[in-house]
């Protein structure tokens, strides 16, 4: 046992990686140009366009939930409505920011596992011009998803289709795509620009970052006002040569795909370990770095004080336990203890 | 001369202050609560206390824009209106993200040296209650000013009680805050809340930090929103503690007034270097980082090849000279010798 | 057989009253203050005071959407939310002007026959204060409903009693609140202000009126900004005495009664004779202006080149057939007859 | 002497003419589609096409401020600028809420007699593209200005050409085209669609109706998004036909110009009745409804319990006095002998 504090609420409770610190201090080499005008931030642009394409445009931003806004803000108008699971991140823990900053709608998806469907998009009424309703123009989809499930690759092509038919850009929330993407064991592109997606809020900061996302567009024409929308989104970085430099850290030797593929193996590690305690039951398909599981509410108040974990609807006594970059299998292998010990005194 | 990029175009083209990546670095100690949960955070609200009153609340955000826009929205309703000098940030830099985000008026001063005068609130028209006006609500002032120049307590007193006379609130942009106050040698209270400053913007970025703004708010009951606004201003940091972090090592020993008052004393060694030369003119008070002067069009032409200024007002030939916490006598001397011979070859 | 336009898909098809005109004609006398410090305006504001208690403040506005938008923008901040129906207009039919507007979110309820329960606001989650949710402020229910049931004073006291138990101001959308007020054979105030409603869209426009809404607050400090938030709202009249007028006369000798008992009535004589039609269901309790029914679809179709009506899901067939104030007799009668005809070809 | 009110402060304190009041009254025939499916919308359309040609888009809404915020946010985005007059309703007189619905700057220019210059438009900075500052993207300009002087075609034209130059739109507030029109004696298309104007607030209020302005897009492709944003913007009538049967009868026959003669000819009286008075001095030219003149403060003190204007500029004591389509003869001349007489007894 060690004293820091291990934990499986969040991978963004997590530290910075070392490989991400270095590059920081690296990159602490006396002035560079402001606003993106510095080496990093080119040599940034440059590496994304090698990855995704070279229409690829790069807009750094400072968290995920700006990622999230920004990407629909800079394609979306005010009448017009962004299309997304009743679970996603996008619709529960952004707080009405794009509703405030874009003026737009949030439509909702009732959806299984996290995951949209082509079906499930029915749901939606269609808009047909009418100007009494907000105009659905930007679906978007979280790979891997809030609960933890990773669409394949087939998957994101259907939705990017019905999406394209209906006149709609596919958005993808890549807050954990280095975990979906090492869970695949595909590269970046094959389930997002290759797939049909528009615009991604490429995820940094869940990855070993000490803060730090990227609106990726690939298309030329597809969001000609980013630029302006991420100043007035306040997320224009004086000194970007620092968020840049974690960046190019992150895509060195796919340092993004070892630090997934630990996460993964450890969320992996923990779900065959509590899969077959009584009183434990997997409640969502363990795809990427977390575990989803009922337990009982009296083993989660026990467990609290030391272990921390997320409740997920306490109304089924569900809760989500998350693997990060630096967990250890000892990590897991204690917490897995601690799980059979509180459900062991349980009445 | 050296290979490193030289200039003195802006303060936020340095780098980060060894002690500050030294903070970094320690602070990064496995996981910690994350949107500030952390014990960084809770160490840097204290100190914000202890430095600035018992009731001071501290949120700390990415940027400048956003710590302005921030503290105006939240204290702001849409229909009331932020006044600020003509040369402010919050007026020229700022790209509508207040109104945007807001749905104030910026209502402008136009003011002498960057400073804005009791007697110049005239220019505002009073509001008077009816609903076909945006009501005048915050006072905004920057120190040190845009142009430099750094208002006294005194002058800062006087403002505060103009302000709260017509009810409205007094805000400080103090992105160079630590400038002003090394300027004028005194604690960091004395030209803020004890001055009467109401919401403050606490600059970091342009002092040594990776990233990093605080609002502070004084008085309990002034912005209970706020940690709704700053969430949907898309400033909630994950991963807080890092810059918490940074803003514990800036306070400590005084590190951002050693790290101002060499900027400044830079700024003066320029200043002095400069100020008899033929074709120079000083056109603001040189109080703080930054040298403003009238240079001839074509001895700045000469320089720009290696010496980056910021031209401020071509039409007068104004520019701007920064310095920084890290530039040096040498760079000093080395552009004030590259001035100089820019003059002289000029017919 | 007359010449003129007959239809039940809306009453906002319908004209104006002639008394409402003739009122509209007697205001028109020479010159008045604009922007409501005219004689009608006044008159009105101490009409309402008389009818709904002394502390209220009555803002006449253009139209409906915009007496619902402005009642939530005028109390919400763009951190809170609205609560409502999913088969509510604010919902399904404003287009996301609220988001835009006011920044807010707006949180949906499912609900059976378009009537909130108190037991039913358990689907919005709570707020809790936590930043990244926006925080339910105001619950609004349609008085009559969309879907023509009507909520007694009970149940209105008990949804108010549900509301400001959690903190949240309870707004009534009457947009038909004449045509409830009818129904109930109650006075306007019992099944608002005195049930412990907070703020009312009062309708005009679907009442006899030209056009004309009115935002009642019912309590002073409730929401002090509403003023300026009707003159952003693009909703003050220069010529405002024409709407006070119109409403004045609403209120005179309780026409809004005499003509909503006429339209309820109405729409009860076509309730009884499509009920026992076979292939006619009634799929909503038919208590105000509107019947719903599942019609076939054919006979939907066959109806349609002369005599118009809202198909409301068209997923089960269903019909929104509405009544006016100027709906005869012989309206109905032709129209049962022209149901029955359409339904006896059907196969 | 009559009992009616009788006074100069605005015309929108004037009524209905009589011929729009029995338009109203003949369009209320029995039903009609609504939100401007009936046939007197349709024929307005059609109207418009044929005055200002056939690619002319017409959206009535209900007020001035809701004409000129709609023009501007059916073309802005929240990046953009509207450029205008200082002296401007757009600027002076709409509570912010262009920045409120649209988020946009307003940005200003100072102007002599409340008309732009195509050199004026030099005091706005240029954008140049950087995403610091909010890119001007339409020039807004006042047809009669808000101190009652005319733009000539000449003059129109040029500053459309100077807009389109810079790549933005032309946009004209015409509360009082009906004045400006008359005044030049030209058609209405001469001095806005022929002369370069893209967007057009066309005024009805001011010009005898009871509500009612137009939004009119001159050319496909400018505005697609206008239905959505006219929604939005809480400005579509359920019962348009009312607002557009008012404008049908305002074209007829030109009564526009009939009314709006006849207010320029009052004002042309008054301003001949009191220009060599001893103390006043008219301080605008006056073409067109508007009287502007420097008076005694003490005169104006003793003519205000009887006759109203508008105190324009307190500090120089400039006040604005304005005629009526229902101004009489008589009206003008006690109005002069009551300005004389409070001239006389000054000391």
């Amino acid at each position: 046992m060690t004293d820091r504090l291990r934990q499986f609420a969040s991978d963004n409770e997590a530290g910075i990686h070392p490989e991400i610190l270095a590059a920081i201090g690296k990159a602490n080499t006396g002035h560079a140009p402001s606003y993106g005008g510095d080496p990093w931030t080119q040599a940034l642009e440059t590496r994304f366009c090698e990855l995704f394409g070279a229409e690829t445009r790069a807009y750094p931003v400072f968290n995920g939930t700006a990622a999230n806004v920004l990407s629909a803000a800079g394609v979306l108008e005010p009448h017009q409505a962004i299309v997304c699971a009743g679970t996603s991140h996008v619709n529960l823990d952004e707080c009405g920011a794009l509703e405030r900053f874009a003026g737009c709608r949030v439509l909702i998806i009732h959806v299984e596992h996290g995951k949209i469907t082509p079906e499930s998009l029915q749901q939606v009424p269609a808009g047909h011009g009418a100007p009494h309703q907000s105009q659905p123009r930007v679906l978007s989809i979280t790979q891997a998803s809030e609960l933890g499930t990773v669409y394949t690759p087939e998957e994101v092509r259907h939705l990017a289709d019905a999406a394209h038919d209906r006149g709609w850009l596919l958005h993808m929330d890549g807050a954990r795509l280095a975990n979906a993407a090492a869970s695949l064991d595909l590269p970046l592109r094959a389930v997002t620009c290759d797939a049909g997606v528009d615009l991604l809020s490429f995820g940094g900061t869940k990855c070993g970052l000490l803060a730090g996302e990227v609106v990726l567009v690939f298309a030329e024409g597809v969001a000609p006002r980013m630029p302006y929308t991420r100043k007035q989104g306040l997320q224009l970085a004086s000194k970007m040569r620092f968020f840049s430099a974690q960046f190019l850290a992150l895509l060195e030797e796919d340092l993004w795909r070892r630090m997934a593929q630990h996460a993964n193996a450890m969320a992996r590690r923990l779900h065959d370990t509590i899969r077959d305690l009584p009183g434990v039951a997997i409640s969502q398909p363990t795809q990427s770095n977390a575990v989803f599981a009922h337990l009982p509410a009296q083993a989660i108040q026990r467990l609290r004080p030391e272990w921390r974990m997320v409740v997920w609807d306490a109304a089924v006594s569900e809760v989500r336990m998350m693997a990060s970059w630096d967990t250890t299998p000892d990590d897991v292998d204690d917490f897995g203890a601690a799980i059979q010990a509180a459900l062991t005194i349980a009445p």
